[in-house]
């Protein structure tokens, strides 16, 4: 099966994803599915974070479109990126490159062949005039090699190094999602191996600290209390159950956090 | 032709419902549809009415998946609930029930072979792990029997007793729209045998009471003026025209209202 | 390939999107696209400038179904538009007449004929009763004169008549989008042969004032500062890069704007 996704920070206002479509369905009847466009804002981070967490759900042989791109109609190149399973296509800033790393065996190409592109190129939107229509270029079978030349200086991005030891563990909040579920970059099976379920933990997030319960899932604590978990992508998360702890926490994308355990 | 609807209390952000999605993909060619993913978070009535007011049209065969799922990662059961007409699939708190007794003739099994789920499963989201493969599978066509054994003893949920009157009705408030219409559990067809368009009537909704018009449609009131009428999926609502009526007399889904007429 | 995509101001919320998409299964196996349904409640003019600028994206033979619709219910008409590329469907408040003149050669029916709509016909949502099964029945080859009688007293839109001088061009504010750029009917193409990138404009929008750079890029300045550029649709727009312009500056859709430059 043939599967183009999109995510961007676009909203799904504006018809903007829905031009990127239309463009898509000109040149291949490959099944178009949205990851995500509620992304912050010009947030590579968070971007290249929800991709991650998301790809690996996708049939082998998909192709991501991923447009978060402060730097549009500057000299900022144009990737695609293969892997050992997936195609990953969008600017240089790091946004593809933690997914390419999980991916593994990956290659870049920066895209340069005009032929692939739509014919008029504005300078505010080559998520449909460049990412979109090389896209669907590559589902139908044009090989990668006829879309530009593979290039090694590529902008990088990692997520952050987060720490765990035997009593703590220190990180970044990473993504926030609808429910104010705080994602954290502390990844949830190394944190396992150290950290029961059901322990007392002590945080420190924002100008906040707190002690609060390490439990299997939200429903094991009453309404509104706090608790913290390993969520659905193996990230260690803090939530209040059917609450918004990003909200009373104050905290936004990128801030640290610390935990203590015993 | 063979269609998945997913409804949700997710929001479109987070990848929650694309990572669905590609579980899906990787399954079946089936086509796949949003119903709502902005269901209030956790309230399992409102998405027992979204569901209940949506499936009726779409075709005979298609398999809904539904996910406003509070008691996730506890021992609540996972169902697949077969009808005369469509299969539902979801949590065991409520959240298809009216929707099965609606489309009639139904089966519920209590879904527990793991050959059909995702070989890892997180405590957080039986949604992409259980529910969608599930249903993947379902659509490909591997017979009910399969996933598990019926059960009788499912939890029920009704979405209220309205009732109408002579010359009054009483019920709750079972939705909000987009616009901040209020939708009501006070069905509409019945309401009319007793009530005709055009009539002024009082309502007692939240700590307020109001005359406002029964009208056939919203356009019949000059903008920012309380209506009544039957909405689309025929259930009695409240709105304004042009404005937003659930904001203005600060109410909420759950909260009861009264209305007379002579 | 058949495409069938939706405009609406109705959310993703409530089911009604998905209510469509539902009837439109029924009856053919199309690829069903969103274009946009966050429209501003009942903004006819908003979805009109969406539509227009969308459209020319997608292939030859697609059938857009467009409902901003405040007056659903009462005696306005159902209208039908074929063009020389596309077919447009929706309420006749003018809201498809940019499209059709944008698109060309277009004559307007007047959609009449019950046997192509839904049995049960709500007053307050043509667009699942009527606009949807209209669209599945034309796209699965029903010929256009089948569904009414070609009009030409449907109901007029234009999107404004910006003026364009040596030194100065007036117009409206014609959309927002989901960053806060301010999005005006001063057509780009035209405006660049008085105007050249990086010279400084005046703009006068809202009761504000401001001199601001007139850039080929948001990327082109540094973050929170203003500029002035072309989007990516041709239409002059004001923007702060990584900030929201339109609440910053307190407008809204259909305020006058004046630029001055020299």
């Amino acid at each position: 099966m043939k599967i183009i996704t999109f995510l961007t920070d676009f909203g799904t206002k504006s018809g903007y994803v829905a031009q990127m479509k239309g463009v898509a369905s000109s040149i291949t009847d490959a099944k178009l599915i949205d990851i995500d466009h509620e992304i912050s804002p010009q947030n590579v981070r968070e971007g290249a974070f929800v991709l991650l967490t998301t790809v690996s759900y996708f049939p082998v042989g998909t192709v991501h479109v991923a447009v978060i791109d402060p730097g549009v109609g500057t000299n900022r190149r144009n990737l695609l990126i293969t892997t050992k399973t997936h195609v990953l296509i969008g600017p240089d800033n790091g946004l593809l490159i933690p997914t390419a790393h999980f991916l593994g065996n990956f290659i870049v190409y920066e895209i340069t062949n005009k032929k692939y592109m739509l014919n008029t190129i504005s300078n505010t939107f080559h998520g449909r005039d460049i990412f979109t229509p090389v896209a669907a270029h590559i589902i139908n079978g044009v090989p990668f090699e006829k879309f530009g030349n593979p290039i090694n200086d590529f902008i990088d991005l990692d997520l952050g190094k987060p720490i765990i030891e035997k009593s703590s563990a220190t990180g970044k909040i990473i993504h926030i999602d609808k429910f104010g579920n705080i994602i954290t970059n502390i990844d949830g099976i190394n944190l396992r191996k150290v950290l029961d379920f059901d322990k007392k933990i002590m945080i420190f997030i924002g100008q906040k600290q707190k002690e609060i319960p390490f439990l299997k899932s939200y429903a094991y604590i009453r309404k509104n209390s706090y608790l913290a978990t390993i969520g659905s992508s193996n990230f260690f998360e803090i939530g209040i159950n059917q609450g918004n702890a990003a909200k009373k926490l104050d905290v936004k994308i990128d801030d640290d956090i610390k935990i203590l355990f015993t």
